[in-house]
C-alpha cells in the first residue's frame, strides 16, 4: 500500500477516499466520498489502519450545542501509515507507522521539558475543530463544503492530517489493532495509576466506575504491583471482567444499603485505599472517593468528566486535617511520543494486558454497530478496520 | 533546679505551682496556685522553662460554645525540663530537654511507620480536655476542681503532664526561647514547604497571608532553595518583615483592582506558581490559590483553619484538566520526634531562622500582654518566661 501511494504520487496532492461523517448529533455516521487535503507545514498525512471507538466520541456525537458541530468527522483512537508530509516534518517520514494522539508534546516548551507534566503549553488541549497550528479544515465534502475535526485526529476517516506535535511513531510489528487503543482511554486509565498516581507496589487501590477506563486503570494499578485493587460498579457482571485486569475485590454500588460507598471501602480497607480513583464523572463520587482515601497520604485521582460547570465541594476540615490530596489527571498523565512506545514495549513483552480490552472488531462499513455496541454497554474497545 | 527536684523528692508526689488558667472565654488569664499530679503511666511531668503563643491560643481562648471549654490551661509551644516520669516511660528520664507537641508519634502505627504520614493513629489528633491515653485531667485548683487540657500540652504552667507520645527530647545546648517556637507555628509553615510540598530548588512559590505561619512558610522555602516567593497579605508592612525571610516580591491583596488576586499571579508568574500556601483560612483563598497554581504539577497547599463546616469549591473541569493537586498540612507534615531535631542542628547551624520570629518576650506574670501584643497585630511570636 506504502508503495502504491509512492508509485501513485499522492503526496503534496488532495486525496479523495472515504470518511464516516457525523452529520447530525446523536444520527448514524454516513459513509461519504471526501477529499483531504495535503499536509501544511508540521502537519503529517496518515492513511488509518484501524481506529477504536471511545466514549468521548460518543459525548461530542450527541451534543446539539457548542462544543458539538456538525458536519465532523469523530475517532481518536487509531494507527495508520504516513502517507505524506508537509514542509518542516523532520520526525516521522513516509511509511512510519504512528499512533495520533488528542494530546500534543511540541517537545519545547516548559511542560514538555518537565517529567512532572503532560500538557505541553505550545498546542494546549482545547476543544478544536481544526488543526492545532494553522486552524483551518484539511476535510471538504464532495459540495466543497468543509468539515470539523474532532480532536486534532478524526481517525474515522481512510486519511486523515494531524499536527507532528500530535504523532507518536510506534514500533511497525505492533499489531495495529492493539496499538490503536493507547491513543487515548487505555493510556489515560494505565498512566492515572503509573504516571498520575504512581501507584506503589504492595498498595490498596479503590476504583469508582468499571467501564473501559476503569478496567486500565486496575491493568496499570495490576502493573504497578497494587495488591488489592477493588472496583466499584453499580453493574455486578463487572467483577467477572474486573478480575481479567486484577480487580480483587468487588462493591456493587447498587447495594451498599445505609452506607456510603466511603463508609464501605474504609471498612474493607480498615481506613481507607491508597488511591482512589473517580472513573465516571460524577462530583458526588469524588466526594465519597476522597472520603475512603487513605489519611496521611492517599490520593485521590479525578478522571471521569463531569458535565460542563460542575463543582466539586471538600469539607475544608477534611482537607486540612486529614493529609489526602486530589488531583485530576488528563490522558493519565502520559507524554505520548514517550510513554506510549514504553507502553507497546511491554505489551509485546506480555506484561500490559490490551487484547482482553478488545470485545469487538467490525469493518468501516459496520461503524455505526461499534456506537451501539458502546451505546448498549456490550463492548469495552470495538476496533473499527478500513480494509477488510 | 533539677537537682533541687530531686532532693525535694517531687517525683510521684503532686506537685504545687503557678498556672495561668483562662477562666472565662476571652478574659484575661488568671496566675493562680494548682495542683499537677504525678504523671500516670507512658505520662510525663514537665517543668516548663519558657512558652510562645500561638494563634490557636486565642482562637480557643475566645471560643465561648464547644469546643471551647473552661476553666483550661493554655499554651502549645513550650520547651521544659522532665521533672518525672510516670510507669512504662524509657524514652525520656528525669533532667531531659523536651518540646510537648499537640500532635503525637507512638512510633508503631502504620502511620508513624511510613515515611509519607505524620498522622499517628494511635493517638490521633483531636480537641479532647484532657491527656490522651487515660483521658482524665492532671490539673486541680486549690478548690479541688479540675482545670481542662488543651492540645495535649497545656504549657501556661511552671508544670504539666503530657503523654510521652507527645514528647520530643532536644539538645539542651538549644536556646529554649528560639526552641520553644518548634512545638507548633514555625515547625507547621517550615515543614508544609519541606515535608508537605517537598519544594524544589530554584521554584515559584506564592503565600497568601504572612502571619507567623505564611512567614514560616517563606523560611522554609527559602531553606528549600525556592528562588522566588511572593508574599500576599492585605497589610503592606508584611513586605519587609517577609524579606527577612526570602520574600522576594510582595502582593498588596486590597490594590488588586479588577483583577482576581489568582489574576495577579498568573500575570507575575507567567503561568502560575509551583506551589501556593493558603495560611489564613478562608475557603475563598484557596480558591485563588489554586486558580494561580502552575498547571502540570502545581501544588496548593491548605494549612489555614478555615470556620467548622467550611467546604471548598473547585471546578470539576479545572481538577481534571490542569494537573494541579490540592492538599492539606497539619503541623507542616512533621513527625516531631523526628524532625524537629533537624530542624534544631539547622537553626545551629546557622541555616534555620528563629530569632527574627521572636518579636517579644516577657515574664509569666505578664503572660497577658503577649495575648495583647498577638490580638493587636503587634507581634509574631512573643516567649513568655516562667522565671523572670
Amino acid at each position: 500500500m506504502v508503495e502504491s501511494e509512492l508509485l501513485n504520487g499522492t503526496a503534496g496532492k488532495p486525496i479523495r477516499c472515504r470518511a464516516a461523517v457525523s452529520r447530525e448529533p446523536g444520527a448514524p455516521l454516513v459513509i461519504e466520498e471526501i477529499t483531504v487535503a495535503p499536509p501544511m507545514s508540521h502537519e503529517v498525512r496518515i492513511r488509518i489502519i484501524c481506529t477504536s471507538l471511545c466514549h468521548s466520541d460518543i459525548i461530542f456525537w450527541k451534543m446539539k450545542d457548542p462544543p458539538g458541530f456538525f458536519p465532523r468527522i469523530f475517532g481518536h483512537e487509531a494507527v495508520g501509515v504516513v502517507e505524506s508530509v508537509g514542509e518542516n516534518v523532520d520526525e516521522v517520514s513516509e511509511g512510519d507507522v504512528v499512533i495520533p494522539t488528542f494530546m500534543s508534546v511540541c517537545g519545547e516548551c516548559a511542560d514538555c521539558m518537565s517529567p512532572k507534566s503532560n500538557l505541553c503549553s505550545k498546542f494546549p488541549f482545547k476543544l478544536s475543530t481544526s488543526m492545532p497550528r494553522h486552524e483551518t479544515s484539511r476535510f471538504t465534502d464532495l459540495n466543497g463544503h468543509p468539515l470539523f475535526h474532532f480532536l486534532f485526529v478524526s481517525s474515522f476517516s481512510e486519511y486523515t492530517v494531524v499536527d507532528v506535535a500530535h504523532v507518536t511513531k510506534i514500533d511497525p510489528t505492533v499489531p495495529p489493532g492493539k496499538a490503536c487503543l493507547l491513543g487515548c482511554g487505555i493510556s489515560t486509565g494505565v498512566g492515572a495509576a503509573w504516571r498520575t498516581a504512581n501507584v506503589e507496589a504492595g498498595s490498596t487501590v479503590a476504583i469508582f466506575g468499571l467501564g473501559s477506563i476503569g478496567l486500565a486503570v486496575a491493568e496499570g494499578a495490576r502493573l504497578c504491583g497494587a495488591s488489592r485493587i477493588i472496583g466499584i460498579d453499580v453493574n455486578p457482571d463487572k467483577y467477572e471482567i474486573g478480575k481479567k485486569f486484577g480487580v480483587t475485590d468487588f462493591v456493587d454500588a447498587g447495594k451498599s444499603g445505609d452506607k456510603s460507598l466511603g463508609q464501605v471501602i474504609n471498612e474493607m480497607t480498615g481506613g481507607g485505599a491508597d488511591y482512589c480513583f473517580e472513573c465516571v464523572g460524577l462530583s458526588s463520587l469524588v466526594h465519597e472517593a476522597y472520603a475512603c482515601c487513605r489519611k496521611g497520604w492517599g490520593k485521590t485521582i479525578v478522571l471521569g468528566v463531569d458535565r460542563p460547570g460542575a463543582q466539586l465541594t471538600i469539607s475544608s476540615h477534611d482537607v486540612l486535617h486529614t493529609g489526602k490530596s486530589l488531583m485530576g489527571s488528563l490522558f493519565g498523565g502520559i507524554k505520548a511520543k514517550s510513554d506510549i512506545p514504553i507502553l507497546l514495549k511491554r505489551y509485546m513483552d506480555k506484561e500490559l494486558q490490551l487484547d482482553e480490552f478488545v470485545t469487538h472488531e467490525v469493518g468501516f462499513e459496520d461503524i455505526n454497530k461499534s456506537f451501539e455496541l458502546l451505546l448498549e454497554g456490550k463492548s469495552l474497545r470495538c476496533v473499527i478496520w478500513m480494509k477488510n
